[in-house]
């Protein structure tokens, strides 16, 4: 399974290495990272360099491609070069998948047109502006589309995926090498769980850092 | 809060970039990579590069280190300028924390001795050769030292910490910007939990990979 993953400045590293860590694991699938250039990308925080070995120009196929999220995707969302090569990557591909704001890239290379997909609970709405039905999930199949909620869900999406392409077996193992037997210390990961307070302060920081995607939701400022 | 997290040729991605999600969420953290030279270093499966953007050398002090685990740790264990940084840093350090195997390292720079400390599930048993107390457990809390389980667990761990030091409600409004609601398609995220011949075949494929850390299990191949 070739599978390729897509990074940029401005993305959330987890996003991106949370599904390589299942990927990778898994007997003969080959994972690389691809970007608009060679080099080193920052990711939103600034304070972690990731390498991309190949433009994403120069890779003509894959069987698998993932696309993150993070706020440095705005400007992808109006980048013909790369959505066209999203476009003909699907094209060829037996999954097209996205974790997080990923979703909204997927959405503008119009690939969720008529479809089910999710993404990080506070971008869902901005999806209708694509054609897509939104929808609360942990990760959403639809056809070979498959797309994960915010950040921490492209673990629970890639388990899944390897366990649809190659059989549970292999996905308990990856799952049992990872040691993912999540317990989180506090259960506020959702707005349905997470105190009224919590929520309205992510929203606002979220928005106050991310004024670009927060507008897609809003049709009179595009 | 002065955050330095280690990386090295070889490491676990998700060891380190999971806890960087979170500590970088916390506002007013600060988040710095530091290798054994400035510049890229691959993780253990090598289709991924990460930047350093300092040689751990440089870093004087920090309030929390991670040291992550991966194949690569192995050739750690004995770099004694490497462990002797460790040792200095733990000196000043609020938090001395890692991920997986990277208790390891901990242990060879001295740090567990007399401590309960926990690791990923192939690996407890070698943490008795540094005078350390294996404990089964997500993560494990002894002093200021807090180690966590295999890859995935730093997750958990480091919110647990974001908690004890800034408190609940900043721990919760980070979980839920990662949206971490985890929901794992599977349940064999732990030995206990896993079919037995997942496990064996997991056992298998780790000590095949790397010999060098399975043999500390076994006092006669020191």
């Amino acid at each position: 399974m070739k599978t390729v993953i897509l990074i940029f400045d401005g993305l959330t590293a987890l996003d991106a290495v949370g599904p390589y860590e299942v990927f990778r694991s898994v007997p003969g699938w080959e994972v690389e990272f691809v970007a608009p250039e060679r080099g080193e990308v920052r990711t939103d925080a600034g304070s972690l360099g990731l390498i991309a070995d190949r433009p994403y120009a120069e890779v003509a196929a894959a069987d698998l491609v993932l696309v993150p999220g993070g706020h440095g995707n705005r400007s992808l969302l109006e980048d013909e070069p790369l959505l066209e090569w999203l476009r003909e990557i699907d094209r060829g591909s037996t999954w097209t998948t996205s974790v997080c704001t990923g979703s909204l890239v997927l959405g503008a290379a119009g690939l969720l047109r008529g479809r089910r997909a999710t993404g990080h609970w506070l971008y869902l709405e901005p999806l209708r502006a694509y054609g897509a039905e939104p929808v609360v999930g942990r990760f959403v199949e639809d056809g070979k589309l498959l797309t994960a909620a915010g950040v921490s869900a492209g673990i629970d999406m890639a388990l899944h995926l390897v366990g649809r392409e190659v059989g549970p077996e292999v996905a308990e193992a990856v799952q049992l090498g990872i040691e993912y037997d999540p317990r989180p210390p506090f259960d506020a990961g959702h707005p349905s769980k997470a105190p009224a307070p919590i929520v309205e302060l992510v929203t606002a920081v979220s928005n106050a850092r991310n004024p670009g995607l927060s507008s897609l939701a809003d049709p009179e400022q595009p």
